[in-house]
């Protein structure tokens, strides 16, 4: 048995299935074990971005790693973005990269670079696998790396001479650690904040944005008054009629601000303390007001679901507030982010995978399908847009028995459009909607908010030319059509309604392409 | 004047004119230096990899940097595979990426992550602007380092607030260091060598595939009997018709190592030493002959094009060998590589500029192009593919006066097929030939070359899937459209062969989708 070969019976015997594949040359080793490995599916992807987002997708759904093969440092390089965002939702991710033959790798070759330091920056764990005898061994712990709490990026660099090298074998799965429990003297603190009649909210994140955890959460905040929150860009958020509401954090600053204001208690389960995404001049970074004693109930490493579990046992039995099914009226008339999100609220299928890279055009979204029946919510957790339709891939294979709508803004779609290839390939149930704004619409607000104008003649060239994605404007239909998904374009609300429901009735993948005006213009 | 302005007018005064921008939030100042710099161009692309190639394509043939506007970690992770190329082909670039603010970055916000560990992968200088009142010294080291031989990338790090804050005034050019002269003994050696009578070739790489350096070896080889090699893959290798014949070394190590079989002497000038592409298992690295005698005349950083100056006035004067003008015939009947190479041939227009990722369908290109009139031939020189789209659209912004002809596979052009929406934006005259061969042929080769399976019946599901780019079939007449780039489709010669001239008589971009039948197929 080669390298190659006991990596792949190893990471089958630990549970990992699917593989999100460009390879190269130095991966065709790989390739072959594949084929010999008939209970793994090889996805293809036509850029490494869409296979670390497909990864972090599925992750994220199946709770279980998906593997990557990924093509030397700039295979790797190409998905370092989505392995950003797989890093900030914790996903366990097994993130295999080929690497030049060892004897090969001093010549200094076209493609060799420094792979190590490129995995460094996404990864939780990075390990070269040194002889084909290690290749199972490390394979092993690539696996139990990726699933340590809360999950992580795991990143095995397997030489190219090690893949064909004999002399291999499989090793068993190892143990992966256990989150670890809230210490006693945390909770105590926690219990004392929560009993002490002052304004204390809960900052939901990580895995305790689950149906458990919103359920105990409910319950103490029924019982103690406390305030329900969630970071802004959970990882995945269970919601929708019958579950707890909780109001997520804003993505401004002054509006996040807002809500904590007044705030004596914030008590993080499973969030990080909350920060400005961004720096603006004169402002702070933190979030919570400067009074606020901020409780580290539970990291993102740690039990927040037991954590959460015990506080709702500990406080009297209150019946918590769960939210009713609603549904926005069909919308009619001018087709806006506001009269999408109505009709994705009036529509949104039972059971429902929600990728949301809708940005700006995105803003009604939450209003609108809060009472829709329980679904799953994706979102954005690094920031690195051209996340959305990777996402959408893997959470599609992960639930196959699923609808997954994703919701998708035009500059980010452009990030990583051959997804859709991906998603036509594999035959995906996946219906995208393209907010086709023709503009980096979050920029144009962003540079209002930057660099104030109070001659608005000051705009000049430069910012036209570079957050305008006009002139000529992108047609996601036919781009969507060239990839082999059926696609149609709405510039109305009763057309994007009627394109939608089709789309949803049918399954396989489709794209609507909604033109809709950006949220923000430039004077 | 904020860090923003000093960096945009420093660069101005450096002869920095052209951004390949994708902007952030923490990028927004430069913007608005930019709005008030009329001189400079600000180029808009949809992904950070069309940025870095097209500032490699625009400094390959202005010999002038661009300057790349990237957004964080993941802006600069998006560009990084180009950056990989822009490094082999020693391509001057100034890679400018911000970042968060400085008293921001403790906080760990979403998009934190460590740009210096990925700028150092790629780049031979590294810097992060400290304060303001620096931002134009440090802006002038930059550009002078990127102009240091033999041309780099140097990436200058820009937080938020040092872009924002006041206090920052602009630097003066440095001077950048020049080529570094020959030293005696070696040209004392090299002389010997070709004296010796013994077989012996100059391989020419970096700066010397250039037309001064060219005819100069040439003349070196017609007085000494010596032959004249070129890397395999030059940045910018001068060409055609009037220009001496050069004979690229093979990118297959057999043919490679046939090449350079029998020799005695290799004089490296402006190249490295010849290494294979990919490890095999049982062959070596190092291509030429163990008992070759290998002289580096001139590295990259050397002044390879005065060495062989010098050299050529020290032998006997001898009208050096020219390739005369020739023309195939136009094709007819089926569209193969073949034939689609013997089209370009014909019709390839005076002063055009080659962008050449065409992989395996290329394989009759340079002697189909050989006597065609006198060209520039650019191809990939770090083996990262997904960098044809993006250095047509660099070259043609540096060369507004130039047909530029991009050859591209289909595998590779999905990488980074955004470059066409930059090309039809800024109505550059890039004509581009897709080889829609429906697979990674290259791969297909590779695979059957590593992992020969007597048994025909083995190649299992995963190879079929990984491998082919059919089910559904991409249509690029469609894609390009969808991006404002008119696009047609060829099926046979002449059909190939009435477009292609249709494109390059018209000015602006145009797409044909050429469909060719792979050149490898599984068994």
């Amino acid at each position: 048995m080669n390298g190659a070969q006991a990596v792949v019976a190893t990471l089958r015997e630990c549970g990992v299935e699917v593989y999100f594949a460009n390879p190269g040359t130095s991966e065709m080793h790989l390739v072959a074990a594949l084929d010999e490995e008939p209970t793994a599916r090889a996805v293809p992807c036509l850029f490494e971005g869409v296979a670390t987002g497909a990864a972090d997708g599925y992750g994220r759904m199946s709770g279980r790693p998906a593997a990557t093969v990924l093509h030397l440092g700039p295979g790797l390089g190409n998905g370092l973005a989505n392995l950003h965002n797989a890093r900030r939702a914790a996903t366990p991710l097994v993130n295999l990269v080929g690497d030049h033959a060892t004897h090969h790798k001093p010549l200094d070759a076209p493609l060799e670079s420094d792979i190590d330091a490129l995995a460094g920056t996404v990864s939780g764990w990075v390990h070269r696998c040194r002889d084909a005898a290690s290749a199972g061994a490390d394979t092993a712990a690539a696996a139990a790396a990726a699933m340590t709490p809360p999950g992580q990026v795991a990143t095995l660099i397997l030489p190219a001479d090690i893949s064909w090298s004999p002399g291999a074998c499989p090793a068993p799965p190892l143990p992966s650690p256990r989150p670890t429990p809230v210490p006693d003297d945390a909770m105590t603190a926690v219990t004392a904040a929560l009993r002490s009649g002052a304004p204390t909210a809960i900052l939901l994140g990580g895995t305790a944005t689950r149906a458990p955890s919103l359920r105990a959460a409910a319950r103490i905040a029924a019982a103690t008054g406390a305030r329900l929150l969630c970071e802004t860009f959970p990882a995945r958020l269970e919601r929708g009629a019958g579950l707890p509401a909780v109001e997520r954090l804003g993505y401004l600053p002054d509006g996040a601000r807002a809500q904590l204001h007044g705030l004596r208690h914030l008590v993080l389960a499973g969030a990080r303390t909350p920060v400005s995404f961004f720096a603006y001049p004169g402002q702070p970074g933190l979030l919570a007001p400067s009074d606020c004693h901020v409780h580290a109930l539970a990291g993102p490493g740690d039990d927040a679901a037991d954590a959460l579990a015990h506080l709702a046992d500990l406080v009297p039995h209150t019946a918590p507030a769960t939210v009713a099914a609603a549904s926005p009226r069909l919308p009619v008339g001018e087709l806006t982010g506001e009269t999408v999100a109505a009709a994705v609220g009036a529509l949104l299928p039972e059971r429902a995978v929600v990728v949301d890279e809708a940005n700006t055009s995105g803003l009604w979204l939450p209003t609108a399908t809060a009472g829709a029946p329980h679904h799953d919510w994706l979102s954005l957790t690094g920031g690195a847009i051209g996340q959305g339709l990777p996402l959408a891939t893997g959470a599609a294979i992960a639930c196959p028995e699923r609808p997954v709508v994703c919701l998708e803004a035009d500059g980010s779609a452009m990030y990583t459009l051959q997804a859709l290839w991906t998603i036509a390939r594999e035959e995906l149930d996946v219906t995208t909607v393209v907010y086709a704004n023709q503009s980096y619409s979050v920029l144009e607000m962003e540079y209002e908010r930057l660099t104030p104008a109070p001659d608005s003649g000051r705009r000049g060239r430069a910012c036209r030319d570079l957050l305008d994605l006009s002139r000529p404007n992108l047609n996601f239909a036919e781009l969507a059509q060239g990839m082999g998904v059926p696609a149609s374009r709405a510039t109305t609300a009763e057309e994007f309604t009627t394109q939608f429901a089709k789309a949803l009735a049918e399954p396989g993948p489709h794209l609507i392409e909604a033109r809709v005006p950006p949220l923000f213009g430039l004077r």
